[in-house]
């Protein structure tokens, strides 16, 4: 079977990451990446072997700077089955239509509002809606992180109602002109936040509130989620539950792994490129049920990576090359390395 | 009548805001304050015209330093009716059978275990529990924060739940020796958190669980309350109730007041002596109503001063010195120049 061709549109903290990623699938092909910028970005994809493309009105721009592009985003379309759009946030439905002419299936971002695409996504809670559609997103960072948890609870009992709270990073470790520096920030400060809304596009019928603050860090995100379900649990039901979901891993704070940075660490030992953590991390400690019927627990979202996985089973759903999420998830957390289960 | 005597033990944070309250009370003297290190602080108080005093151990440290004291902490005890305990967390249970010894009543910190005092403490919530008593505990500033708004609720309707995440700052300003700089640090990260316990010692039969993380500043905590009630109410309810409580300000982050940072700055716009603000903040956006039955909401509370006026209120309370939390409170607020009601 031939392997998918892919195009990436855009090569900033997503788009590398998701480039990279298909770059190490059996199944698929990188046929080039879209960067609008001629900086050292671009220089690190073309000394990366990555084939380089640009909008066809900044070709000029590149060549001045004598950094090599094969051709345009247009030429590039037309090599690929599959075009993953890792634009910044609202700018990929400008390029819909334009993926659209070429006949080339789209993944987006969940920076695009959801009706960029037929349907928004997570692998764990329903892949199989995405088979072969025409257009899928990947919802946020936040909300993967969000659905990751609750679909691998909602395995053991269904779920009544969902209150929680995102402490959100201030910037990506490369933005230098983003804050807060010292404060945090209700954001949104109407209640309740997007975030809710975001994961209703996934599991409609959720009852989900969410609210968010944006702190004066950099490396993760974290949530603090209560959960109430319609059966009881037992504490060591919702752990194993947790234990036995890929892409989730369980750190004791009572080993240390006490901060979003002493995880950071922990991937930085493992000699993780970019100290990436694409697994959503939950605290072991966190975990509790009170009175049966409800869980709650702290869990931490690495926001430039968690989408990743998510992006390359998209790729998989539209083409139809993996019938479950079983199969592609172990097609994608083997090549990416993606571990489950208690840290360490 | 005679004003009451007060002494305060330690001249931290909390020691010099309070005994600098105390010094503005119409039924209150300030005797004196105790400190144990003769630091610029000591100087600070001298220069105020606070009667200075030193453990008799450390009358020797403070002579060779040239800072004039007035006794020792016997010598100050003899003096007064009440002494506001404000040493580090946990100490001031050493000095526990000192003050019963000299006779005088207490009022302890959140800082130190429920068992120090006959009773823990929060204005808005039992102030007739307290009165008369021998030794009372106010409790911290985050349960504080929690009570003022939890009993503002209470008023309209009978509370059935509460789950709230407190959002930590990670020291006071002055504070160069402890972090996160750049981590979000679950804290505890064994769920539940003390918190809700510390809640629970002012109003027992509430069903409270909490959970909470430190992040990277120095200005607030932040509140996210989720509050489930036995009755209907509309949002008006809400926002009208909090209106009408002392000490409690709503801050529109539609005009502005966005942030931590922006409360802060609107406390040095006012002139505001360190800009403190012992008002519980609630952003009125964050106010919202889910089904009739549920509240929700943020609330910032500033970790330096917000426990000031329940101190004060706390010794009228154990001196019998007003009859009711209104009576103290109109006193109080009115002596600190407390504002309640929308900002500005």
């Amino acid at each position: 079977m031939a392997r998918i061709r892919v195009a990436v549109n855009g090569f900033g903290t997503i788009g590398k990451r998701v480039a990279e990623a298909i770059s190490k699938q059996p199944d698929m092909e990188l046929a080039g990446v879209v960067k609008t910028k001629p900086d050292y970005v671009a220089k690190y994809a073309v000394s990366s072997g990555i084939p380089l493309y640009a909008p066809s009105d900044r070709l000029d721009a590149f060549r001045e700077k004598g950094i090599p592009v094969e051709g345009s985003l247009e030429d590039l379309l037309e090599k690929v089955d599959v075009v993953v759009d890792a634009t910044p946030g609202g700018v990929g439905k400008e390029y819909k239509h334009v993926y659209e002419r070429f006949g080339v299936k789209a993944i987006f971002q969940g920076g695009e509002k959801p009706e960029v695409a037929e349907v928004s996504f997570n692998t764990f809670c329903n892949y199989e809606e995405a088979l072969g559609k025409k257009s899928v997103r990947v919802v946020s960072c936040n909300t993967t992180g969000l659905l990751r948890s609750i679909c691998a609870l909602s395995k053991i009992a269904k779920i009544k109602k969902v209150r929680a709270t995102i402490v959100r990073r201030a910037s990506d470790p490369k933005e230098v002109k983003r804050g807060p520096v010292n404060a945090i920030v209700p954001n949104p400060a109407k209640l309740p936040s997007h975030h809710a809304v975001d994961v209703k596009t996934v599991l409609p019928s959720l009852d989900i509130a969410t609210t968010a603050v944006v702190v004066p860090t950099t490396l993760m995100h974290v949530h603090i989620v209560f959960a109430e379900l319609e059966e009881e649990v037992t504490r060591d039901d919702v752990v194993s539950a947790l234990e036995q979901t890929p892409r989730i891993l369980l750190a004791d704070a009572g080993l240390g792994l006490a901060s979003t940075a002493d995880l950071v660490e922990y991937a930085r030992d493992l000699g993780r490129k970019r100290y990436d953590i694409p697994e959503l991390v939950v605290w072991l400690d966190s975990v509790a049920v009170l009175g049966g019927r409800e869980v709650i627990w702290m869990q931490a979202v690495h926001q430039e990576s968690i989408v990743v996985p998510e992006n390359i089973d998209a790729i998989r759903a539209v083409m139809e090359a993996a019938k479950s999420a079983e199969e592609t998830i172990r097609i994608t957390d083997r090549t990416l390395g993606l571990m489950s289960g208690r840290i360490p």
